[in-house]
């Protein structure tokens, strides 16, 4: 399969981004292409339905749906902002749900969130949920947060901790399993 | 497959059991088993430690657990209280979530309501999810909501409204497509 | 003021009936009068329309409601089930909602939890403000989830960790004082 | 009082743009002030960590921020983007959140909403109420969804509909009462 991925961060150190590369390693070695992408190369202006009357679907919003419409699967991580979806990734969302075809629509999604307090995102994953599901992904049950962003990677970009370590890649290897399934199936 | 589905709410004439009536006989003209069970059915008390500690899971949630686990996917029809989930029926989530297996992991799970109102308890949907997909249920994307209860349905208990019925049936063909697919890929 | 407290578990050793007492405490010695309830006092079946209908309002609902409506403002702790609220608390507040007049409407709310866990509770004090609002209950914005509840109290029932017992004292503060403003200004 | 107002919505010919007006002009003609911006005034990058270090936060939140910290309090009129906060809405919500201090803390908030569809954008509403709360805003309990938008008002701008629109007046009355006790409160 191929698994489009990326982190729904614009910061260049972004721990997000950080998650993300080591999930695709993850996803890389157990034998699925991954198309990793940063989201700084999506640009497009904050939604407004005059700039779509006038200009149409910006260029970097078409390219994001062309990156998710050649893919079997879906894998993101993303910061939370202020209990919710960071603004540029919803942004880029509601751009996304006014394409017709729409991209996100049958998509099978993984969720997972890496940030600096113990909780590790669960609540922006949470809040991830009704507007992927509601434009018709699939979200895998279990998804992934990570604590104590900073000190929790070595230097290889591995996450230290084992128990974490086996949690992400029991997650992993359930939602390949059923994408694989997903995919056959229809 | 066998799919297992009871309407969440106790009320003898309940219009949600109208729904899951109907929903079971698309299912089973489809060519499937239907395991339609009454909420009533699985009498268990208001959760509490104690009673767990000293009595053991009530009988009442351990023949729910059975039927959940007997069936290949499940499909709820439930009412809307308060913007969220029936209280009976979290009742029996949190009665089932401290089993050992916990039944309703690995399950795929299809989400419908109606109600008397304009908007057909979708936000009693909404508030389902989270329990749902926390417990490992996958949970379909689409859900359906039909408003207007009283007057929605004709005396053989069918949707009136041609819109809303052709709705219902593409949704319940994309869940069943999906099942197939989930239980013979794993 | 007086204020209706009381932790929405049944078990009777739970970790938020601990809570409770702590926060009735800090409120008591800023000169206000406590009502502080045990849940188990307002005993009620499972909220069902067909028993509403035959025997009317429990006689458990009755005796909340009226604790609610004597009171100035209300203080709930509240254990997470599920990543939502608990059932027996979500079919009292369905109970509630059923009489007239709604005895929560216009009451002023301050929510804590307290969990094994390292979170607190988060999730379950976020879930009960939809349903609290959507009945009209304004809740204060904070609110103060209790991690590592078997060890978080000292012998006197106290929160041991400073920062944390600081944060619960600022808080209560804050809602106090809305509290009277609320309660003079109208 | 000063009531800073505006439409989450950059669309010239919004549909919020025209219920604020609206409200606006009712909060006025109950005695008081009413500072109506446009959301378009507020320029602002897509949030970015390295912009904010490179640049500090931009002009359009700084001017967002003083706009809300001179009001008494608080109305927004937002649209629904799929089953949540607006993208840009929810970005100018994160720049603020970055700032110190931060100007949601203790702001007491109205939020209403139109739309095409029946239902009013109520989801976007509760959607809003986590980010506001978690930042610090008290937020009134009854929110206001107006279904039908492009027929809903007549050409003063006043809603058609007897009912929506003394709903409306009795939602703001509440929330101007509420308002001046926590104003003098405190």
């Amino acid at each position: 399969m191929k698994i489009f991925a990326f982190a729904g961060s614009l910061r260049k150190d972004s721990f997000n981004k950080k998650l993300i590369r080591h999930v695709a390693d993850i996803v890389r070695a157990s034998g699925h292409d991954v198309d990793l992408a940063e989201f700084n190369e999506f640009d497009m202006p904050l939604y407004n339905f005059d700039i779509q009357t006038a200009q149409g679907i910006p260029q970097g919003a078409q390219k994001l749906a062309a990156r998710i419409t050649a893919a079997n699967a879906l894998i993101l991580s993303t910061p939370e902002y202020n209990y919710g979806i960071p603004g540029p990734l919803k942004n880029a969302i509601d751009w996304l749900s006014r394409m017709t075809p729409q991209p996100l629509r049958g998509q099978f999604v993984y969720l997972c969130a890496t940030s600096g307090g113990p909780v590790g995102g669960h609540r922006g994953l949470w809040a991830m949920r009704p507007p992927l599901e509601g434009l018709g992904c699939m979200v895998y049950p279990d998804h992934f947060g990570l604590g104590g962003a900073p000190t929790a990677f070595d230097e290889q970009g591995k996450i230290k901790d084992a128990t974490q370590a086996a949690l992400l890649d029991t997650q992993l290897k359930g939602f390949l399993k059923y994408a694989a399934a997903l995919n056959s199936g229809h």
